[in-house]
This record gives C-alpha cells, structure tokens and sequence, in this order.
C-alpha cells in the first residue's frame, strides 16, 4: 500500500491524485493544500470578476466531497514547509502545528506565482495579484467594499485582457498598461492589435509601450507613473504580468531547476531524485513539436501533466506527449486562438517556415450570422509541414475547436496536403465544403508550391 | 494546350475544372452543365425552402461570373447525350441542338439522382424530389402558389429531418414517414430517436416502420397509403428516400460499374478508359479507415474528388485520401455528428470494437449556456485505435468541429491515449482542460483496460 504525498491540489496536484487512486485503488493519497479552495478553477476568476458566474463555489472543478469520494486525503490550509528526500517525508504546517508526512512517492505541485515587477508600490492597498482564489476573493472584496470607478491593469497578456473585459462588465473604466509593442504577445501582432481594438470597442483603453516604474496613493486613489513620467489613474490596480514557477520548497530540498526557472523533469514527470515527481506550473514542459523543453504555465498542461505523474505514482507508466502551445482567449465577442508556432518561434526553433493569412466565413454565407475568420497558417519548406495557426473571429464561430483540429494535426506531423485530405464535417449552417482550416492549408499550400 | 471537358457542373465537376486550371492555366476547360445553375449548393436547398436564406442565387458556391474569370467554358442548360471514349468526343444537345465536343481528357461528373422507391403515384402533381435547384424551385413555386397547410416527407435520412424542419419553419404541419425502425440511420438508434424528440418539439410527427405504398389525390389533397392501410394526408409530398449514381451516360460508353451501382474509379478518380476520369455522386469512394471502397454520395467528398480528379486532368498528380463518413446534420435546436464506423459497422468490418457513451458538458458548467453533448466512441480492441464517433447536442455547443477533432485523429490513425495527449486548447467559456472528446477517449479506454 504505497504512500503518496502531493504538494499542492490545484491542477496538477488534483489531476495526479485522482489518477493515481484510479490506478492503484489500493494508494493512500494526501493532497496538501495551501489555501482552501482544492481543485478550483483559477481559469475562473475573471467570470466571476466579471459576475458572468454569480458564485464563486461554482469555480470548483470537484467538490471536496467528490475528492473525498475518491478516496483522497485533503490536508487544507496546510504549507508544505520542508522536503526531506533522503528521509521521505514532508514537513506541514497547519491549524494543528507541524507534522511529518511519510511518503514512498511524492509529487510537487506547487504552481507558480505572479511575477512581481520592478515597480515601486506594489503592495499598496488596492494593488492585487490574479492568481489564487485568495487574490481573486479580495479584488472582489474590495469592488464590493469600496466600489472602485477606474482599474488599471498592468499586463497584455491573455490574463490582462481577460480581466480587462472582466472588470469594464462590472462597470469599471478600465486601461491596460503594457510594457511591449502589443499586447498578447503569444500572438502575431495583427491578431493582438485586433484584440486591442475589441477591447476598444467596449470603452477599455489600451496602452502598448509603456513601462510603469512606481504606484503611488494619494486621496484621489492610486496612479500608476511610468518612465516617461505619465500619470494613469485608477481606484484599484491589477498587477497580471506573468507568472514564475514556485519552487522555494523544491529547491531547497536540492531537486534542480531547468528551463525559466522550472523544476527539471523527464517526460514522467521525475525528478532526478528517486520516486520525487513534479507537474503542472513548477516543472518544466516538454514541446512536442519543437521536441525541446519550455515552460508553458497552463491549465491544459497542468491537467495532462498531473495525470501521467498519476499513473506513474501508482506504478503504472505513462510518457508526457508534449504540449504544442495551444491556447484561446475569449476578449468580449472576440476568440483568439492559437496552437503550435509563429513564424519567428519555427525560425528560432530552425525551421524555414512560410504564413499565409486566409479569410473564410465560419459557415455558408448564405446561411444568417456567417462570421469571417482570420487564419494564419506557418508550414515548412520545402515538407510543407505544418507548424503552427493563429485564428480570430466572432464568439460562437467555432474558433477554439478549430483550432484543436489543426492542434490534432500538428500533433500527428500532419503536412498542408494531409489538412485538406481531411474528412471533415458540413453543413451549411455550420461550415463549408471544404472548412475554413482546409482552404487556408489550400492558399499555403499554393505559396509554398510557387514562390 | 489539352482540352478538358467536364461534364456535370455541381460540386465534383466544379472543383475539378477550377483546380485543372489552377494547376495548369494553358488547359482548356469546357464543363457541360444539365441545367443554369453551376456550382450551386444543393446541401443549401433546405435553408432557402425554410426562408433563413431569402433568395435562392444566393445558395451559388460561385458566381458564374467567377467561373468564368476562371477561365472556365461554362455551357448551362447542355445535356451530354454520349461519350465517345475512343473518338475522343462527347456529344451534347442545348439550346442550339447537337454539337460535338473533342476531348484530350474528360470527367463524368454526372451526379446521382433520387431513388424513385416502389410506390405508386409518385409521379403525381404535389409529389415532389429535391435533389436538383429545379427540384428546389418548383417545389418553392408550389408553396408560394397552392399555400400547402400539411407536409408529407418520405424518408426520414439527413435530407428528410433538415426538409422537415425547413417546412415546419414555413409554417407547414409535417409529418416523416420512414420505413425503417428508426430515422438517421447513419447514426445509432439512441442518436436518432433524439433528433426525433426535437422534431416533436417542434411539431413535427415521425413515424417509423411505416412502408408507403401509394400516393392517392382527391379534392381533400394527397394521402400517402402504407402497407397497413394507414392513410397519411398532405397537401404535399416530398420524396427523400435516398440518391443512386447517374450513370446512364458513362454505361453507354461502355465503363464499368461497382460499388452501390457507382462507377469504378481508383485513387486517382481514373475509370478503367485511358484519360476518362469520374468523382463526385456518381463515383465510388475510397474509405481511409476500412481501406475499402464504398459509396458516399456528400458534397465534401464530391469537393475532394472533385479536387484530385481536376489536378489528374491537368497532367499533374494526386491521390484521393480517402472518405471516413463524416456528417453532421442540425434539426431545430440540436446537432447531431459522426465520423469513421459505428459499432456495427466496425464489427462487419472485421474489428472488434467496443464503445461507451459520455456525457459531458460542452464548455465550463459555471460559465453561463453550458450544455450537455453526449458522446459514442468505438475503438478497436486490444489496440484501442479510435473507430468512429457520434455526437449530440445543443446547436452552438461546437459539435461540428469536435466531430472534426476526432475525424482528424481518425485520419491519422489516433489511439484513445493519443487522443488524450492532444494539447487542445481551453478557456471556461469554450472547454474544459480536458475538453470532452478526451474526457470521453478516457472512459472508453477505462473500459477497454477493465473489461
């Protein structure tokens, strides 16, 4: 009857326990928690900033009673204080002190943490971190409390927007402060700038370029300066960019960090020290079209990574496939997405890669609320792989999903000509003959064969 | 300069004459068309009767304009009347009487036609087909001009169940007549006998096992008799009990039949007569997963053809990848999809499948509208290589291009556990972090594990 202990139930820390109960029924399993909320959605907290999700429980992917059920041990509102390799055992501290866990396998699932910028000021009250269930319920403390008018949010990033959107929901007037040219920079700048201009189109203000050195306080709420000595002013400020990953715990019981500061990891989900695992947002992320090592802080990472450290605790095996990049973002009636790699990540990567945009209707045009598409495809010379997709469009048009068919295959190594032998489904109301995806890999593939 | 002459000028034939001159701009490309509507969407023809597309020109994939910019010789309302495979010469009367057509290379693209079932009176006035734009306006014209009050559809197939909906949206009273146990017998009875309840929803009566064997009319209107002496009264009735290839013509000349009366072709859309080419409705069609040929007579597979037999024509070189019967169908409200082999067909296939059903929500249930999508995966034991899938839910709910997720792992001959490894993209409004194809290919590999 193995022991298993894991560190941390969010993503990661739930996905593994459940898989390895499922495995092995025969596990005993403790999840240590930090705050109170296991296997919540932190994906969540903007709609419930925004009250498109009234409460705030709903945001549990499982109840404590289904993690129950499941046979888990939950040790919540208990730190992880000390990782003792050698004598296998965790040290917590919680309402009842300390105590040592003994385990014969364990799982770091610590997460990551916002990234805290050199900014002056960045603990002053009404400045807030988007993180945990904790930050998300004193952001929503404080609108409650204090009924903010203006927000100023600090990061473009798919975070940032989304709580942007959030927040001017709520009826805050809010600006976006971004250090970069565009925000979302996970996308090619004519798709963020289409973002923008959505954001735009709701009454949020966006500033691209723009470095804020300090947040000061004075009676008329907080200002944020940046370093050409601009004034933005908000009642409260969202500090949304990045995250690190967390490894304090994990370092000092001498397990290596590797790629952005992740714990190393193999494709199991081991660490280099026998039987001490890590998965989701403190471990490295295997890419499997680069066949390289990144860090990729995911939910979807999380949750894959989670359970093949589940399967292995049990004793089962299981190699992680590798994340390809994907991800959307839903900005008010606009979804991005995108899934393997931008031009200048395949250059980087030592690709020769070629795009080409593409426009289609999300369905017949003829058929009411057709929708355009913007498509941008990259392929490989001369194999004319694909390597990567970005896409935008109306909310509704089926975008994140179009996404996963050519996130499927990429997966699989798929070339142009393989997307637009693909069988995919019609009807008018809901697509074309040939779906948006196929007459993009279409026009790509005519480039490739002529340029 | 090689001359080209397609005969036919609906999807096939379309997509083959434009790729011919995409591929090589010297060819000649004349394409014989029957009637005045080339390249007309006939999978549009139930969103005009239902008047959610207000004029019928609108359901043109291609303007006849645009066909002609693509240097395309368009002959509408031309009947080819003989092949001439060793002359190299097809004969066609229109307009201006019989003329001769020289020929290098030639494409019989001459479609499929409505099964006439063994009923008696089909021909009467207020019987109607809908397979062709004519079918289309008359039956239009016969609504407009008699104001029908009660609808009879034989045959409760895709065509039956969309026709059904267009003609309650009218304002008709409906009633399916299908002979078989169930309707939509490309899906399994559970599928269908939900399309059915939405169909009641809506008014619409269905009823199964009834085998129509006359249409009578007397001053009261049309009244379908079945086998049981039941009588069915309509003020009109269409009849939609199924397509069979239009072969006449290239039977004549003297090619060779096969599959479900279809015209032997290989991969590359070549009959056994040197340069004689057919796709679309009236070709057989290669099945990627059986690795077998069958007959599937939809327009995305007409498309496909269409595209390689247009790159064979031009002198270049493509092979077809192949059809996975792929289909999606929207009645009313809900969505209903599949791909690749039911269980059953599978089993006749020579696998040993088995399947499960999930249920799964179709983004976050916190976020508002999320809806059910209940999924069958078959896989092939012990393998576990996915087989087939069907899908059921709430328009809206991306159930097309969940199909496509699948289809495209299908293609690539995808395991569950493949499946589960995609790196699909997610964000509450739109998925899960497992999204449910996954959630699904978990369960059904849980089964096959523990069976």
């Amino acid at each position: 009857m193995p022991r298993i202990v894991i560190i941390g139930g969010s993503d990661a820390g739930t996905s593994a326990a459940l898989r390895a109960r499922e495995v092995d029924p025969g596990c005993e399993v403790t999840v240590v928690l930090a705050d109170a909320f296991p296997s919540f959605s932190v994906c969540g907290i903007p709609f419930f900033i925004s009250r498109e999700v009234e409460d705030w429980r709903r945001l549990a992917h499982r109840s404590t009673a289904e993690l129950a059920a499941a046979g888990l041990e939950l040790m919540p509102e208990t730190r992880a204080v000390a990782l003792d390799i050698a004598g296998r055992r965790v040290t917590v501290s919680g309402r009842h002190g300390e105590r040592a866990l003994p385990f014969d396998r364990a799982l770091v699932a610590t997460g990551a943490v916002p990234v805290a910028p050199p900014i002056d000021g960045l603990r002053r009250p009404g400045v807030f971190f988007v993180r945990t269930m904790g930050d998300c319920l004193a952001l929503d403390g404080f609108i409650e409390a204090h009924h903010p008018g203006r927000a100023l949010i600090l990061g473009g990033g798919y975070l940032g927007l989304e709580m942007a959107d959030a927040l001017a929901r709520r009826g805050l007037e809010v600006a976006v402060l971004e250090l970069g040219p565009t925000t979302m920079r996970s996308l090619d700048r004519p798709f963020a700038e289409r973002l923008e201009r959505e954001l735009g189109r709701h009454g949020v203000t966006v500033r691209t370029g723009t470095r804020v050195t300090a947040i000061r306080s004075d009676g008329d709420g907080l200002a944020a300066i940046d370093a050409d000595g601009g004034e933005h002013r908000g009642d409260l400020v969202l500090a949304v960019t990045g995250a690190r990953p967390e490894t304090a715990l994990a370092e000092a019981a001498g397990l290596p960090l590797a790629q952005g500061g992740a714990l190393a990891v193999d494709r199991r989900m081991r660490t280099p020290a026998p039987g001490i695992l890590a998965a989701g947002d403190c471990a490295r992320t295997w890419n499997a079209l680069t066949a390289d090592w990144s860090y990729q802080p995911l939910g979807t990472v999380a949750h894959k990574q989670g359970r093949v450290a589940g399967e292995i605790l049990a004793g089962g095996d299981r190699v992680f496939a590798g994340a390809l990049g994907t991800q959307v973002v839903k900005v008010f009636d606009r979804v991005a997405a995108r899934t393997g790699l931008r031009e200048d990540e395949a250059r980087a990567c030592g690709f020769t890669p070629v795009s080409h945009d593409s426009v289609a209707d999300d369905h017949k045009a003829y058929y009411p609320q057709a929708t355009p598409l913007t498509i941008r495809l990259v392929a490989s010379r001369p194999d004319g792989r694909l390597l990567g997709a970005q896409m935008l469009g109306a909310y509704g048009a089926e975008i994140a999903k179009r996404i996963d068919v050519l996130a499927t295959a990429i997966h699989h190594g798929a070339t142009l000509p393989q997307i637009e032998d693909l069988d995919l489904s019609y009807t008018p109301p809901l697509g074309s003959p040939w779906d948006p995806v196929q007459s993009a890999a279409q026009a790509l593939e005519a480039r490739l064969r002529w340029d």
